[in-house]
Formats: C-alpha cells, sequence, structure tokens
C-alpha cells in the first residue's frame, strides 16, 4: 500500500462533495490501485487545517457544516493562517487539489508545481487565462496537471481529448458546456420570462446568487476554451467571442419551438475560432440537452462524429471528476 | 527525435488502412509527439517481410494490392516464412501490432509480452478468452497491452473506461456494438426479408462472405465480454449468454415499428452478467443508432448516465483506434 499526501484547498460545496467521496471509497480505492489517499491539509478562507499524520475527513466535514468555518476547529486541530501560496509551500503534499473559484490561483498552481507538486483542479479560470504556462512548467517538471472536472463535470471530455484519439485531428467540437443555462431556457419554454426562470433557478440552488457568470457564458466560455487547447492550442479566453442568454427573448423562444427546435447556449470550437452564443438546436439533435446534462459532438478526421453527453454539473458528478483526477495523479506519482 | 520500432502482423484491410495513416500523418506525428513510427516488419499469411531499417509502407501497400500477399515482394526486400510466434520472437521491435483475425494470436502476444514488446490489438478473441493472462502479464512487465480498435473501432470507449472513472464504479452498460446487424435491422424495416437484406449487406462489403461472427453475435459478443473485464472482472466469451439476429422475423419488426420502436442487437452488461440479444429500443434512446454507428450508455454510482455514440466499423475509423494506441505505447515506452 502506498500513500499519498494530498492538501485540498477549498472546501465548498465541491470540496466536500470530493471528501464524501474518499471517505465513502477510500477503502475501495485502497483495494482497486493499492493507493491510500491521505488529505493531509484543507484550507478554506477561514484558515488551513494541517494534520501531517492526515485529517480525519468526518470531523472537517462536521466542524464544517456546523459552523460554516474551518478556523472554528480548536480541538485537535492546528489551524493556520496561511494564504494558498504559503500552503502550497509549507504543507508536504504531493498533490495539491483546488476545488476554489479563486481567478488568481495560477500563481499558486505554478508555485505548487515548481515546489514538485501534482495538480487537481476544478477551477476554471487559471486554465481559461494561464493553460500555455501552467501545461509547460508541468510537462517540463513531468508532473501531472490534471483537469477533468473543469469542464462538463466528471463526464471525461478532457480525458477523452488529452489522452485518446491520439491519431485524430480534431476538426470541430460543438458543445452544451453550461446546465444553468439549459434550465433557465427550458423553463422559458414552458412559458416562463427569463426573469421568472432565473428567479426560479435560483431557488432551487441551480443558479448563484449572482448568475452573471452562467448567464452572461463566462462559465461555458471558460470550458469551450479549455476545450480549444485541448483539441487546438492553447488560447486565452480573452481570444473568443461569447454572447450569453440574457438577452435572449420570449418571441425567439416561441419561434424557435414551431420550428421544432430549441434554442440552447451552444459553443462551436474550430481551430482559432471559438464562439459561445444562443443557438437553434433541432430537437432531435445531440446538443438538445435537457436537465443537468451536457453534450459535445467532436469531429475529426479519422473518426468522424464522435458524440459524449453525460453529467455537466452536480456535486457528486464534480466530485467524481475531481476523485478520478486525484487517483490518476496518484497512480503516476507513485 | 524518438524512433519506436514496429512489427505489423496482419496485412487486411485494418493493417493496410493503419499503414496508410502512418504514411499520410507520420510527419505530423514526430511534430507533435516527437516519436518517429518506423515499421520494421509486415507479416502476412504468406510470410514476413523483415527490413531492421524500416520498411517503405508505400511500396508494401502497392506490393500487396498489386499482388495480393507480401511474398511477392521479390526486389530490395527479403521476405522470410515465420509464424507470427518466431515473429515477434526473432525480430527486434518495440511494439507488436495485431490486426489479424487470429483465433489464437493470445499464444504469440504472451510470448511478445516475456519477449520485453508491447502490444496494440484489434484482434477480440484474445481478449475475450484470455483477459486476465494477457493483462496481467503486461502488467507484471510494465508494458502497454492496448486494445482501443477491439470495441466501437476507434470510438475511445476503452480508454474512457481503463483509463477514465477511476473514482467511479459502473454499475451497468447498455451498448449496440456491431454495426453489421444494424444495418440488417434496418433493411428489414424498409421491407427486406433477412435473407435479401444480409444479401444486400454482402454485396456492399458491410457482411463477410461468411456473416456468422456478426449475424450470430459472437462479434457483439467479444465486444461485450471485452467491456466487461474492463468494467468489472475478468471473465471469458463462454460464460456470457449471446442470441444474434438470425432468428428476428419481419412480423417482429413491424410490431416494433408500430410501438414507435426498432429493434437493434443489444448488449446488456452487469457485474457477472452479460446478454447480447436482439431487443425492442425507443427510437428516441441512444441505442437507436443508424448506419456503422455504435453507442453505449454507461451507468455509474456518481456520475449517472454517461452516453458515448461514434464510429464502430470502418477502415480509417478503426486505424484511428490503433494508430492511438500505437502512440499511447510509443509514448509510455520511451
Amino acid at each position: 500500500m502506498r500513500e499519498i499526501k494530498v492538501s485540498l484547498v477549498g472546501f465548498g460545496n465541491v470540496g466536500r462533495a470530493t471528501a464524501k467521496v474518499l471517505i465513502e471509497k477510500g477503502r475501495l480505492f485502497e483495494e482497486r490501485y493499492g493507493i491510500r489517499i491521505n488529505v493531509i491539509s484543507i484550507s478554506d478562507t477561514s484558515g488551513t487545517v494541517w494534520l501531517p499524520e492526515g485529517i480525519d475527513l468526518r470531523e472537517a466535514l462536521l466542524v464544517k457544516e456546523n459552523f460554516g468555518r474551518l478556523s472554528a476547529w480548536t480541538n485537535d486541530y492546528e489551524v493556520y493562517e496561511l494564504t494558498p501560496e504559503e500552503a502550497v509551500r509549507e504543507v508536504d503534499s504531493e498533490i495539491v487539489v483546488d476545488v476554489t473559484n479563486d481567478r488568481e490561483a495560477w500563481t499558486w498552481h505554478l508555485r505548487a508545481l515548481k515546489e514538485g507538486k501534482g495538480i487537481v483542479t476544478s477551477n476554471k479560470p487559471p486554465l481559461a487565462y494561464h493553460y500555455r504556462e501552467l501545461i509547460s512548467e508541468a510537462e517540463k517538471r513531468e508532473l501531472p496537471y490534471l483537469f477533468e472536472a473543469t469542464v462538463m463535470a466528471g463526464t471525461p471530455i478532457v480525458g477523452l481529448l488529452r489522452e485518446n484519439l491520439l491519431g485524430d485531428e480534431v476538426q470541430r467540437i460543438e458543445a452544451v458546456l453550461n446546465a444553468t443555462t439549459t434550465f433557465i431556457l427550458t423553463q422559458m419554454e414552458r412559458g416562463l420570462s427569463f426573469e421568472e426562470a432565473l428567479a426560479k433557478a435560483q431557488k432551487l440552488g441551480i443558479a448563484e446568487r449572482d448568475p452573471s457568470g452562467d448567464v452572461l457564458g463566462i462559465d461555458a466560455g471558460y470550458k469551450a476554451t479549455i476545450l480549444h487547447c485541448l483539441a487546438f492550442h492553447p488560447i486565452t479566453y480573452e481570444e473568443i467571442k461569447v454572447r450569453g442568454i440574457a438577452e435572449v427573448t420570449e418571441g425567439e423562444i416561441e419561434r424557435a419551438k414551431t420550428k421544432g427546435k430549441t434554442i440552447r447556449l451552444v459553443a462551436r470550437i474550430e481551430k482559432g475560432n471559438v464562439v459561445v452564443e444562443p443557438a437553434e438546436i433541432p430537437k432531435e439533435s445531440p446538443l438538445a440537452v435537457e436537465s443537468h446534462e451536457n453534450a459535445a459532438v467532436i469531429k475529426t478526421d479519422l473518426l468522424g462524429e464522435l458524440i459524449i453527453k453525460g453529467a455537466g454539473a452536480g456535486l457528486k458528478e464534480t466530485a467524481s471528476g475531481v476523485v478520478s483526477d486525484v487517483i490518476k495523479a496518484a497512480l503516476r506519482l507513485v
């Protein structure tokens, strides 16, 4: 049995879902992969809990869920005031897992790589703005830098493009990559106004209190940028065109319906050209997804069209991608 | 630039399609991966052409296509009478590519592994009957044993199950894995009898002269066996239940149609239980594929349902899987 030491940075919804999977399935992973995943530090915005022997994840969840912050933990554990940059430098882990929304996380991703640590991330902006630097630093140091959960939650489109189809050239990807906009558009098809649909999404926890990331297409844009980096060459979010769904009218929804079509926020990704915008989709198209499903149609020179479709949101669905990457990173590092 | 020496065993349709991709895209692979794939031997049933400096694949294709056998090659090349077992022992290659239909190929796969060579195969029976031995020999020796093209041609369902979803447990797979039966059933829906549809498939080269492998469900059964090995644990083809489409009547086809359904040869794969048989599928199901498309619905504990759909047959589509695996094996060996 080989032990791998992990720092978990971020203990919000995705971080806690990841911890739950590690609690429930840790034993199974030991049997299946011969690897014990030992979380030795957890950081949230209140501080960093760090225990070199490993943290009891059940207790960490209890503290967080009862008190809302890790710094409330006072019995056996030391809570340190460390920035993420300090944490990745000081904590002796082998893999750093970023499940934050920190837009500037790329700085401490780079720091972690320079310290010889692998990275697993569900956090999109580092890749959407700094793909080239991060991947080349990781390659130079032969360290894993894995990001399955950044696009389509755990549905393995990143693994598919990054580690498979090695003889194919991708010609085009068309994809629906944001579930919140799908929910809002579906509700509008049922007669709600944009504002009503958005309010419903917020009430159900599908949209955030500040919904701009989803509604303006930024989230889908980040993901489309990452897919372009994988399929073609590194670009940044600034180089793509994005129009969200805020201006989609009830009239447009109706017109699409009468033509047997449906409007979805579609990303079209070609070499050097990425456009994210609302588009009419035939009802029978694989992109006419419902609920929290995402879908991508990947066209390549040898294979033709390949469709991958699955969960694009959800906590355990996102944790699926994070945990798969942690295991993958661990298997490469042992 | 690192060179990797490859033995190509089999020079039928898939072998030649593979050679064509290597000719057309070899330069690109050198740039992209820093690897030169050098085929130093090619075997067909007439003999083995072997040149330690590397074979001119263009010439090999010309000889094969003009004379039907490699042993007709008499100018610069030596043609040896070697069994595949002798070829993998004597030829100094690093990767052996099996694109034959040799049912007993597992013996020389094992031999190749024992000689320290990696394997890439599109040949199904070795895996459908000897998965456990072959994979454990490869793991013991830390050699690649790759078989993307055995299931769904180059559509990367093998890579998806083998190298991704590492934190998920698969609960069930439902899949349509044989394109010839889909063609025949589609033709029957258009009014042809089974015999007429089969004759048409044979005329178009979709079904073989001896169509039993497809029609009796053996091909789909091999693939379903391999998927079970990947998703659960090793089994053999003898342990699964297979019923082909030879007994599907025009009446059954009609009855399905009136219910808005379609009959396809469906593989249902659960832990310890694999059944391949004709089944009624709703028209809107992802399994209601047309033409040469295959589809699989993979249900897991964390992700829920994941759908992958793409080419399940075709020469360059199969070569896509073989070539991707050759590159993957080369990247691991360098």
